[in-house]
């Protein structure tokens, strides 16, 4: 049986990759929509490989171009903000591969379950943001989601077959980012260029600044909480700088299962499209006797505060996830921009977590201003740095 | 629902540690038969304790010492290699849980997959010697193996849910044993207590002698075989000194599981009584932090020779294996009465292999003869060990 699917980013790491996979599906996987922001060219060659009904581009200038270089084609060419959600809500499909990154990958999340399309997510934010409504909206329509996180991928595949109201803990491995040794006087000094140096994994510019802070371990934890319906407290983090164990799952009798493999997206990615079956490939392949020793430690909560936060905005609920990451989103953007140096970034997010107008139950619209909250907000603390 | 159950072997090591999983599962399992060979004292204790309806001995002096403790209990106590093979093939049990150490262990699993009743399997001498035997009489009756061995319960726990046709290899791991890095040319002069001295897991005798020379690996690659139905070229053994990883699967998309845990052999006997369920357990817990660092090798085919000789038997098939067996339970027996040498296991053990009348499909008639041929062989080896 081919499975349809459309792809959201798919010119980036993750949309990169999935196409790799799609591939090494020889035709079980057929593409039906493209979407990127900006890489008109990337998404022009996808597009004559890949023959997709129609693609969307954020970025209007670009659509413009992708739009004369597919004239003819009859591929239909969408563009903007609009385009994007308008794409997310088809339901000519089976699967959507939600591979954006940051806030704005939440409501096609949201627009593809409401269409009865089930979502492999690889956009963190998604739950992240709207945990709640993502899980009633998946009551509602009988929809699921498929992790694509390598983490969450891992504890998805080593629950297969179990009880899961059988899972004393989970156990999510991060490899402690490019800073995991440096010593903490020195972070102030460091550099977008140093940030951007991930050990492991070759991945997009904001997630792996997410790395280097370990906002995205949690992320990730607050993903995994809407993922497996478990508490806070059932989730954990170990620092595994090999980064070869992707995550373990405890069991109530203490058996511990894990599922490893070298640092390639293509695993959970194909996992994701193939579930429930596994469908041949051939990536690089694990050499156990060569590998470095795997070694496991406590993460440093003093160098990385924003694990900290995480698990707070998850004990507070309500919007404070939200808030903590949509200030993350801006505070990453300023980084990036060399606007604020590295500390700055979990502090201007503390703050925001602490600052913002709590909410229990955020609507969607909520979440929207919520948005537009923190980037006003972590502009303002941009422009006061110096006082920070 | 309470589960019946018997135990063939209570005062082995295997054994003790069953009813002490018994005890945690709190009435959810009964004891109706107990086994032993001679520990007369310790199985009163534990007829005491858990009350089964009867009991054999093996030895006959120490059965009647505990038909004479027992007198007046109406517990029925019977004797020699007559009663464990009444005891083994009785149908009143739910499962028969088969701990016993050397090729004497198998006709017991014949005969209790013949009444009907599962098997949770410890003695991995059973599928290596009559593999196919028990394969065939399983298909018959509908009975079940639950491996028992830390080794096949982590590749069982690792294929739950999983299509076992997409297994592209298992990874047997072991610890290397106490003799992992000494060098080879000390290895005339290993003394019974240097290879009695295991560095992780406390055994019996026997298979502790066999994890020093790799033998018990070479089993369990034999055992693996039969238990998940591979080739034996999809079997590999990794070099594991930590003994945190019991094995692991790769799939064939290139995802590997694996299952984890302290080196206690409660977990996976837990796991073969309550299967498909988890039953809660507190035993000694794993913190990763405080690990060693996991390391791998490849196993040294020169020191441990046991290893290719296991290989070559799954080749050669037919009697082969259970030659090697019969030679290995005879030639450990020598080696712990100090009568031949620790080198000398496995060159007995191969002329066993390469000598003995290979019979393509043994019956247990057969593999009865072959038992005394290998005693005979062995014998004889030993009275010239000067020469070999």
């Amino acid at each position: 049986m081919i499975k349809s699917l459309s792809i959201l980013g798919s010119t980036g790491s993750i949309g990169r990759n999935s196409l790799r996979v799609v591939e090494n599906l020889k035709g079980k996987v057929e593409i039906e929509y493209l979407t990127a922001a900006r890489n008109s060219k990337l998404l022009v060659e996808q597009v004559r490989h890949f023959n997709p009904k129609a693609v969307a581009l954020a970025d209007r200038k670009s659509a413009r171009e992708v739009r004369k270089a597919l004239s003819g084609t009859g591929v239909e060419v969408l563009s903007g903000r609009d385009g994007l959600l308008e794409i997310s809500g088809r339901d000519d499909v089976d699967l959507m591969l939600n591979a954006l990154v940051g806030s704005v990958g939440m409501e096609p999340t949201v627009r593809s379950l409401q269409a009865g399309v089930d979502v492999a997510l690889s956009n963190k934010e998604s739950l992240v943001m709207a945990g709640h409504i993502i899980q009633k909206i998946m009551s509602e329509t009988g929809t699921k989601i498929y992790p694509v996180d390598s983490e969450h991928s891992a504890i998805w595949q080593c629950i297969v077959g179990e009880n899961s109201d059988r899972i004393r803990r989970l156990i999510l491995t991060g490899s402690g980012g490019p800073f995991r040794t440096r010593p903490i006087k020195t972070f102030a000094k460091i550099t977008v260029e140093e940030a951007l140096r991930h050990p492991n994994w070759k991945m997009g510019n904001k997630i792996t600044i997410d790395s280097a802070t370990m906002m995205n371990k949690g992320l990730e934890v607050i993903e995994a909480f809407w993922l497996f319906d478990l508490r806070e407290n059932q989730i954990e983090i170990v620092i595994h700088p090999e980064s070869i164990i992707h995550s373990m799952v405890e069991f109530i009798d203490g058996s511990i299962k894990a599922q490893l493999g070298l640092p390639d997206m293509k695993i959970p990615i194909q996992y994701a499209l193939t579930y429930p079956e596994r469908s041949e490939a051939r990536w690089e392949e694990i050499d156990f006797p060569s590998l470095s020793p795997l070694r496991f430690e406590e993460p440093d909560m003093e160098k990385f505060p924003s694990i900290r936060l995480a698990y707070e905005a998850l004990k507070e609920g309500g919007s404070a996830p939200a808030a903590l990451n949509v200030a993350n989103d801006n505070t990453v953007k300023c980084f990036l921009n060399n606007e604020i140096s590295f500390s700055q970034i979990a502090k201007i997010n503390e703050m925001a977590l602490n600052e913002h107008h709590w909410v229990e139950h955020p609507d969607l619209e909520d979440l929207r201003e919520l948005e537009e909250w923190g980037a006003r907000f972590v502009e303002i603390q941009k422009r006061e740095r110096t006082t920070i």
